[in-house]
């Protein structure tokens, strides 16, 4: 600490951000799920000509194909997410179709935004096949990112909507590259992933994209809860994810496997520490590479396991990205927390230390400084022993924290067992001036290997500061 | 929101940082309690010759003085707190002195750390008047703060306690003013307040001060309280609060009162959301103007809640200035929570604005962004309700949100019973471009007065990032 006031007495010149474009490349056709068909066009809500702006996602399969979500736990509740969870809840589960625009919020439009909210669902519904086995009325989800308290340009999006077709929505690359693209705001570069898995000898496969850039604080829980009315009171900016697979999965174990991973993946990252109103994603599965098996917890515990655990790395992978591209981001780092009396407890202290201003301005300044670590971990109340009904305390003899570099080089250790080490200044800046690296906080209080939490975050930078200090000049 | 990345491709000129040096004026020595002498000398922690660095605070009064406190709950405390809870526990809440140091925090430096604290409590110990009525071991509380991992120059310090004597300590302004002086470290000015109350007809005075201006985020408990071991582990920079009144309060009332003023003052105030290790805030009171009458919650409940809501009332005025002077603050801005369903629950709400990025970057921006409180509010879960045991919900349709300038003119209604207002931009600029206003979030849920709470915080700038982030450097 300085004893002098650092007051700001003269201009800063600031470098450029680096560009992000490298985390965004051509995917193989071959590794996106069979039976989905997709595409992003420009409806006119954002003003550039030609910037996709409306994305759809149809399932083609014959066989059901069920949907999952997880939503803001956000007392404000977007439209869409309202409108979505409604259609979820009556079909216990089943969706064919989502559709997504850019551009606009449709939030804080009154009753007006709910109706264009079902306007975007049945125009979508009108694109999927006629399939005799379906009794719902609706098949589509919607979400939707932009500006607020303004209407969508709802005549625009529906001819956008009732424009598309087999012949124009695809299913290889540039198709799914098209269809993220239309997911973008403030984001730098698509998000866009796939992979391919295998359970009991069949291969599946899945693929996804998901935006940003700020209001990135998620905490979202499942679907079919009853939401409080007045969901049309909405902002802008919020994380938006869509994963697609051809597995076969029952409504109660996609649900259960989303909710799963989300809290592992999308809940457990932090560009801001501010919490959307709209956060949301959704899975679909459709079962077009199934050979007759249904995934289901009670049927295969093992061929759910497997399941359960794609779908949450595949999940953290889109979460990441999100990361990577937060508003102002130069680091992508990882917080994991370790010795923790409960999985709960190391979550909480890692999202604590996630947000911390001070951490994340140090971050950005490159500076190992283990006190704030400590500091933030310190503030998080421990949940209290279900056993005893006392928090347990943090010995702080048994602390330690680590600086783990990405290149594959040794660790730093700064803090152990409580006693700072005699640090490497050199080394330190090493590390920290990395792109990527871990920050591990190890409180010596659990054995349990449950008791473990990560978290992503980035740091915090004069940019920004610029962009949302001067958000709507 | 933008569509575009907004990269930083070019410099930034920012704009220095006011003043904020006219928050420091000379004060009436009339208006400082009776039988308290103090000084603020230069020990040498700090480099710079003739900087205070040692404050002693001694209690002349031949009434006994009690004592309390409220200590931070961070895991990680200090030595300083460490000690000074156990004496105060020991003593059953009397002591005559207050010692401080700043410059170095005697933080993370082990069982030296430890026996120096206990060395600058026994040299203050010293100075005290042998007191036949005194049963007690030791009667000094002892703070320090500054920078972290180095021990104290401790015979420096000793040696700066034992030249203190009835002859170099005074009890006029400047004596005030060298102690409040004695406390800064990242502080831009000296932050010192005084007051006189009347209950049952006796005149008391009031005076105290405190110190910032990082890691300012408290959330302190009372004292007595059985701390864990392992107080060593301790970092940088915090607040440290001491007030003096020559009222006699008993014991037990006196600490109730202060856990009480805590809570609305230096516990609702943020200035980046990080809690330190080692927040302190200390009262005593020597009964020195006192015809006798000992304030007692039990005794004269009425004369009792005079002397709260004096203290409350000073202590806000101390935790405010704190937050003025808070690293690269520019706005002053108090957050009003009305219509909760319980005050937990609007002094949370009102801690989750008070500490949004968004929020914060908005307001250096004067961008009356009323999306981003409205985020920030519905992201704080609600308490159970006692009766229930469900969480209540908010209704949308009954939120409102008004920006109050501080100048008198008409308050400017931004969202009115969930509606967002046409919100004159030029009327809001004007607000926002004040050094202080209050922000008025109304959730319409509850009748109860006690459902209101304020928290007072500033606006996150460039120099935030700046001082944060070039720490070390």
């Amino acid at each position: 600490m300085s004893f002098l006031p650092k007051r700001l007495m003269s201009s800063i010149t600031i470098k450029p951000t680096p560009s992000k474009a490298h985390h965004h490349y051509p995917l193989p056709s071959s590794s996106f799920p069979a039976g989905f068909v997709l595409g992003g066009v420009h409806a006119g809500v954002k003003k550039k000509a030609g910037v996709p702006d409306l994305a759809v996602i149809l399932s083609t399969s014959e066989r059901p194909t069920t949907a999952a979500a997880c939503f803001t736990r956000n007392a404000f509740k977007a439209a869409p997410v309202l409108v979505s969870n409604e259609i979820l809840k009556k079909n216990g589960g089943y969706a064919r179709a989502v559709v997504v625009n850019s551009g606009c919020a449709n939030a804080v439009t009154g009753k007006q935004g709910m109706d264009d909210a079902w306007a975007m669902v049945e125009a979508t519904d009108g694109l999927l096949s006629k399939s005799s086995k379906s009794e719902f009325e609706h098949e589509t989800l919607v979400m939707s990112t932009g500006v607020i308290g303004q209407n969508l340009p709802i005549s625009k999006i529906v001819a956008g909507i009732k424009s598309q077709s087999s012949a124009t929505l695809g299913s290889d690359f540039s198709a799914w590259e098209r269809a993220a693209q239309a997911f973008m705001t403030t984001d730098t570069f698509p998000k866009l992933r796939s992979r391919t898995f295998t359970i009991g000898g069949v291969e599946y496969r899945m693929a996804g994209m998901d935006k940003g850039a700020g209001m990135i604080h998620p905490d979202m829980g499942p679907a079919g809860t009853t939401f409080s009315s007045g969901g049309f009171k909405q902002l802008h900016a919020t994380l938006l994810g869509c994963i697609m697979t051809d597995a076969a999965v029952s409504p109660k174990s996609l649900q259960s496997a989303l909710t799963y991973a989300v809290d592992r993946s999308f809940n457990s990252i932090s560009v801001d520490g501010d919490m959307s109103t709209n956060d949301s994603i959704y899975v679909l599965a459709n079962g077009a590479a199934s050979n007759g098996v249904v995934i289901d917890e009670d049927m295969d515990k093992q061929g759910y396991e497997v399941f359960k655990k794609e779908l949450t790395d595949f999940a953290a992978d889109l979460a990441k990205l999100v990361v990577r591209d937060g508003e102002g981001a130069t680091k992508f780092v990882t917080v994991t927390v370790k010795g923790a009396p409960s999985y709960k407890d190391a979550h909480n202290i890692a999202s604590r230390i996630s947000t911390s201003a001070l951490v994340k301005t140090a971050l950005y300044g490159e500076d190992a400084n283990w006190g704030r670590i400590l500091a933030a971990t310190g503030s998080v109340p421990l949940l209290p022993s279900s056993s005893t009904g006392a928090a347990p305390v943090i010995d702080p003899t048994k602390v330690n924290v680590t600086f783990v570099p990405s290149d594959g080089t040794s660790a730093l250790p700064v803090l152990v067992n409580g006693e700072p080490e005699n640090v490497d200044e050199v080394r330190a800046k090493e590390i920290l001036s990395l792109e990527d690296f871990e920050v591990v906080v190890e409180l010596g209080m659990g054995g349990d290997a449950e008791a473990e939490a990560q978290y992503w975050t980035c740091d915090f930078s004069y940019e920004y500061v610029r962009i949302n200090g001067d958000y709507r000049s």
